[in-house]
C-alpha cells in the first residue's frame, strides 16, 4: 500500500512511463556491500546491480567523496592534479599507451567516442548490432533498434545480427565469427555506397546487451581484419565489462582479444557516482580535440575523479577482480546444478552470469519474467536481458560472496521448481 | 615552473588542445565561500563559476552528500522518496505545473528536451540563435556553430542571428524584438518547406553566451506569438541564469516573461556535482516517455538528488537570490563607475554582469581578453563572451558580498587604467 502512494506519487511527479523494476517495485532504503532493505527493513541480496562495483556504501569510496568535496570541486578548465593522477593509474591498467577524456555518463562517453571515429576518418556512418544498447543521448540512441527516432531512423547508421546462441549466425558457432565478419563487410560497403562512409563499428566486447551469446575469444578476429581493411575505428564500450568483472581480465576486450580505437567506460567507474569517460589512441584523441571543441562542466571534476581513483584503489586492494574470477566460476558450477527442460545453456564470465531459457527452440522470454519474478519475492534482486528477454541475467556488486551464491541458487532452484517444464 | 610541468603532464595523458582558462593557467587546490586557492596557497577571487553557486565547499551540501553516498546510491528503477521530495520542491518554484526528468549534465538535459519537441510535434527541425551553445553531446552541439559537424552542418538545424547590442537586429533596440520574431518566423517557414517541420526553439532566455545583449522584459512576445502559431515549443536553457542567478527572479523566463514548454537546467543545480535535469508541461512529458524509453542510469539516484535539495533549501535559507539581487546591484553600480572609453555597455542582471567592450564601434575582443588576463595576474577569477568575445563576464557565487564586489571593482578600475583608450 505504501509502494502504490509512492508509485502514484512519482507518476504525479515524473511522468507517466518511467521504468520500474518488477510488477511489484522495490522500495530500497538502504545498501551495504551485496545487500539492499527496503523501507520496511527487508533485506534483498542484490545479483544485479554493477554500478555499485565496488559495494553499496564502500566507506572508502564515500569518504574520498566527502574529502574531496569538503575541499573543492571545480572543472579542468583550471589545473588539478587529481584528473592527472587517475589518468595514470587508469591507463596503466591498459595494454597501449592512451589517452582519457572524462565524461558524467557511459551515454555521454560513447556520444563522444562516435565523435572520434567521425574526426579520424572524416566519415558519418557506424555499425552496431542489432540489439544493442550502447546511452541515451540522440546520437547514440540512433544505434539502438528499441524505438523508432522521430523521423525515422537515420541512414548513417547500420545494423548488422548480433551473435546468437540458439540461432548462431551462419548456421552453427562454428561458422558465427566469419558470417558476423561478412555481415559487418557487407554494412560497411552499403555505407560507402550511400556516401555517409563507414566511420567505425561500437560494440560491447562480451555483447551484453544481446544477452552474452557464449562467443569465445577470437571470435572478432574475421571482423577486425575487415573494419581494418576499410579504415573504420573499433569502439569498445566497457561500460559493463570493464574494471574486472569478467574475472579473468579487467577489460572485456582483453578477453576477446583484440585492440580497440576506443575504449568507452561507465557504470561502476564511481561506485554510483555519476563519472565515466574514455580513453583512446593519441593520435585519435588529437583529431577529435581538433575537430571538436569539447568541454565537459562536469567531467573529470575533482570529486568525481576521487571517487574514481578510490574505486581503482579498492577493486586493486579488496582483490575484487580475482574474487569475481574465483566467486564467479563458483557460481556458474552451482548454477550448472540447476536442471530443468527450459535451460539451454548457464554460462558466464566473471560476475556476469546468464541462463538462457527457451522452449523448443524458441526463446521463452515469458519463464524469464517470471523467474525474476519470483526471484524478487524471495528477496533476490536480479534481471533479465537478449533478444526476447529470455535471458536470466545475473550481474552483482564485485564482492558477491560464495554465500551470496550460495543463497542465489538455493533460491533460484526454488523458482525453476515452480516453473512447468 | 610547476604549472609549465603539470601543462606538460596533462598534454601527455589528456591530450592536446584540452581548453584551459588564462594564459598563465590557475592551479586551484581549494575552495570555500567565493575563494579559491592555489597550489601556493594564494587566494583568489572567483568571480567566474556559477557551478558553486552557493559557494566552494559548502559544508551543509557536503554533509548532505556524504549522509546519502554512505546510505544509498542506486537508480530510480527502485522506488526512493528522494527525487518525489526534490521534484516537489523544485516545482514549487515554477509557476506552472510541470514534471521533473532528471540527467546528469545541463547537455544531456538539452538533448532530451530536443526530442521532447520532436515526440510533440512529430518533426524534427529546430531553431537557435548564431552565437548560443546549450552544450557538447552530438544533437546539442549541432544547434553551435562554434566547429562544423564532420559531413557538415546538419539540414534540419536553422539559426537566427542573436540579439546584439552594439549592431541591433532591425537597426535599433526598439524594432530588434519583432525583428528577431520576423528571422523565426522565415526559418520556420524554411524548415516546413524543407521536410523537416519545425520542432521547436532553444533559446537562454537572458541569452547568456550571445553577451547578455541587454533585452528588455517583453523582449520574446513577438517571436512567442509566431513559435505558438506554427506549432513549435519554446525549450528554455535555464543552465545559466536558474536558480536565482538574476536575482529578481528564480528563472529567467520569469524575468523575461514567457512560459517554456520545457525548461532544462544543469550547472548550479548540485553545487559541483553531477545534476541536471528538465520540466516539462504534463502532456510533452507523456509525450516524450511514449516515444522514446529513456533511462539514464545515474540520473535521479538518491546521492544526487540529495545534493540537489540542498542547494535549493541553502538559496531559500541563506537568502542567497536577494543577495544575488541586492550584491549585484551595488556592484552594477560601482562597475558603472568605471569610466573608460571602451566601455559601451555596462549591465547585468542580479549576479550576472557584463561589460560590453568597442573601439569605433567594433567589438574590441582583443583589449577584453587583456583585462581577464591582467585581473587573473591581480587574483581575480572572470571571463569573457559575446560573438568576438568582447564583453567581460562577471558571474560569481552567489555567496559574493559587497566587500568581494568592492575588490573585484578596484582591481578592475586599475586594469582598465592600464589599457589604452
Amino acid at each position: 500500500m505504501a509502494n502504490d502512494a509512492l508509485i502514484a506519487r512519482r507518476e504525479r511527479l515524473l511522468g507517466p512511463n518511467v521504468p520500474t523494476f518488477y510488477a511489484r517495485p522495490v522500495h530500497i532504503t538502504r545498501g551495504r556491500g551485496a545487500s539492499l532493505w527496503d523501507a520496511d527493513g527487508t533485506r534483498y541480496l542484490d545479483a544485479y546491480n554493477n554500478v555499485a562495483h565496488c559495494g553499496h556504501g564502500h566507506p572508502r569510496i564515500v569518504a574520498a567523496i566527502c574529502e574531496q568535496a569538503a575541499r573543492l570541486n571545480t572543472h579542468t578548465r583550471y589545473l588539478h592534479e587529481g584528473i592527472l593522477d587517475y589518468a595514470e593509474a587508469l591507463l596503466a591498467r591498459i595494454g597501449w599507451p592512451g589517452q582519457l577524456l572524462m565524461t558524467c555518463t557511459g551515454s555521454e562517453a560513447n556520444d563522444v567516442a562516435l565523435r572520434m571515429a567521425q574526426a579520424v576518418t572524416g566519415k558519418r556512418g557506424f555499425i552496431a548490432t542489432d540489439n544493442t544498447y550502447h546511452g541515451n543521448t540522440t546520437a547514440v540512441a540512433h544505434l539502438s533498434t528499441r524505438r523508432p527516432p522521430i523521423g525515422g531512423w537515420p541512414e548513417h547508421i547500420r545494423r548488422v545480427p548480433a551473435p546468437d546462441s540458439l540461432t548462431p549466425l551462419g548456421g552453427s558457432r562454428a561458422v558465427q565469427p566469419e558470417a558476423f565478419a561478412a555481415n559487418i563487410a557487407r554494412a560497411i560497403d552499403e555505407l560507402e555506397r550511400s556516401g555517409h562512409g563507414f566511420a567505425g563499428f561500437m560494440l560491447c566486447p562480451i555483447f551484453a546487451n544481446e544477452g552474452m551469446p557464449g562467443v569465445a575469444p577470437g571470435f572478432l578476429d574475421p571482423s577486425v581484419e575487415v573494419i581494418r581493411r576499410a579504415g573504420g575505428l573499433i569502439l569498445c564500450d566497457e561500460v559493463q565489462p570493464g574494471f574486472g568483472r569478467v574475472g579473468a581480465h579487467f577489460w572485456g576486450h582483453e578477453w576477446l582479444g583484440f585492440q580497440p580505437d576506443v575504449i568507452t567506460m561507465g557504470k561502476p567507474m564511481g561506485n554510483g557516482h555519476p563519472v565515466a569517460g574514455l580513453v583512446a589512441k593519441p593520435e585519435v584523441m588529437a583529431a577529435f580535440r581538433e575537430a571538436f571543441g569539447y568541454f565537459n562542466t562536469f567531467g573529470g571534476n575533482p570529486v568525481s575523479v576521487a571517487a574514481a581513483m578510490e574505486v581503482l584503489r579498492v577493486i586493486e586492494e579488496e582483490g575484487l577482480q580475482a574474487n569475481a574470477a574465483e566467486v564467479g566460476a563458483y557460481l556458474l558450477g552451482a548454477l550448472r546444478q540447476i536442471d530443468h527442460p527450459l535451460i539451454v545453456e548457464t554460462r558466464g564470465l566473471g560476475l556476469f552470469l546468464g541462463i538462457e531459457l527457451a522452449r523448443e527452440g524458441e526463446p521463452a522470454g515469458e519463464e524469464a519474467g517470471r523467474i525474476v519474478e519470483a526471484m524478487r519475492e524471495r528477496h533476490v534482486l536480479m534481471g533479465r536481458v537478449g533478444r526476447a528477454q529470455h535471458i536470466l541475467k545475473i550481474r552483482p556488486p564485485m564482492v558477491f560472496s560464495r554465500a551470496d551464491a550460495d543463497e542465489l541458487v538455493g533460491k533460484l532452484a526454488e523458482c525453476f521448481a515452480e516453473i512447468a517444464p
